[in-house]
């Protein structure tokens, strides 16, 4: 009988640990993301992209839509195959409520050093901690007065 | 043998036409949702949310989760009844992509017209041009050189 009690006590800690969890939250998970765009070893960008992007994980932005870790690993080999150089910075800490929503900004940043496009990014993640969703947008706000802004 | 030709031809468009779309896209969308911030009449704000919000949408911020068109009724009818003359006015156009993903930023702003709080929000429209998910965000992005920022 309290062989029994034990093993249900065991099955009910299990089900509730997240021993599934592949990172701490949405700081680690943004963390090795960022460091993904910067990882021109396909290998080791995929490992970073398994830990941080969930499977069938979404991006998306102005220019780009994007379903799946693989399409999301192959977008970002296109970005650093172009050899420019540039590099996505992160410039704000990670902002999120509720342990899954998020915010951070970026920039990206030519090999001289100077700022090409700032955005800013919100991101979702799954219950493993790895980002389901990424929306980017690029520049500021578009201001109330501008007759045409935004994104294209 | 025409009589059904036309029948189908009449399906198939009525099946491809937006009839059902209740908003022209992300900018009447948002400027209805921002109208029922400031609406005290209760069935004109169920009429502008009727509009502008999907039944059951997912409203979120670092002080608020909820879901379904009448939660978010309640939810700034609360807001309202407070009676401080607090307004929420939008601070930029709305920044969309896709059609369907959109940006805009706000201030909360007092009676006596000084900025109370400011935010930005990011949103989802469904496929009848209905906001299906707000995610508000308080303040500015947190700077990399805080040693704690960003929302509760």
């Amino acid at each position: 009988m309290s062989r029994l009690v034990l093993g249900l006590a065991l099955s009910i800690v299990c089900a509730l640990s997240p021993l599934h969890a592949q990172t701490s939250g949405p700081e680690e998970a943004v963390a090795l993301y960022g460091a993904a765009w910067s990882e021109t070893d396909t290998e080791k960008r995929l490992a970073l992209l398994e830990k941080a992007w969930a499977e069938d994980g979404v991006y998306t932005d102005p220019t780009a839509e994007l379903e799946g870790r693989d399409a999301l690993h192959a977008h970002i080999g296109a970005f650093l195959d172009q050899g420019t150089g540039a590099s996505i910075v992160l410039t704000s800490k990670v902002d999120s409520h509720h342990g899954n929503r998020l915010r951070f900004s970026w920039s990206m940043v030519s090999k001289d050093g100077e700022t090409m496009v700032t955005g800013i990014d919100y991101g979702e993640l799954d219950d493993d901690g790895r980002l389901r969703l990424i929306v980017g947008f690029f520049g500021p706000f578009p201001s109330l007065d501008e007759n045409a802004g935004g994104s294209p």
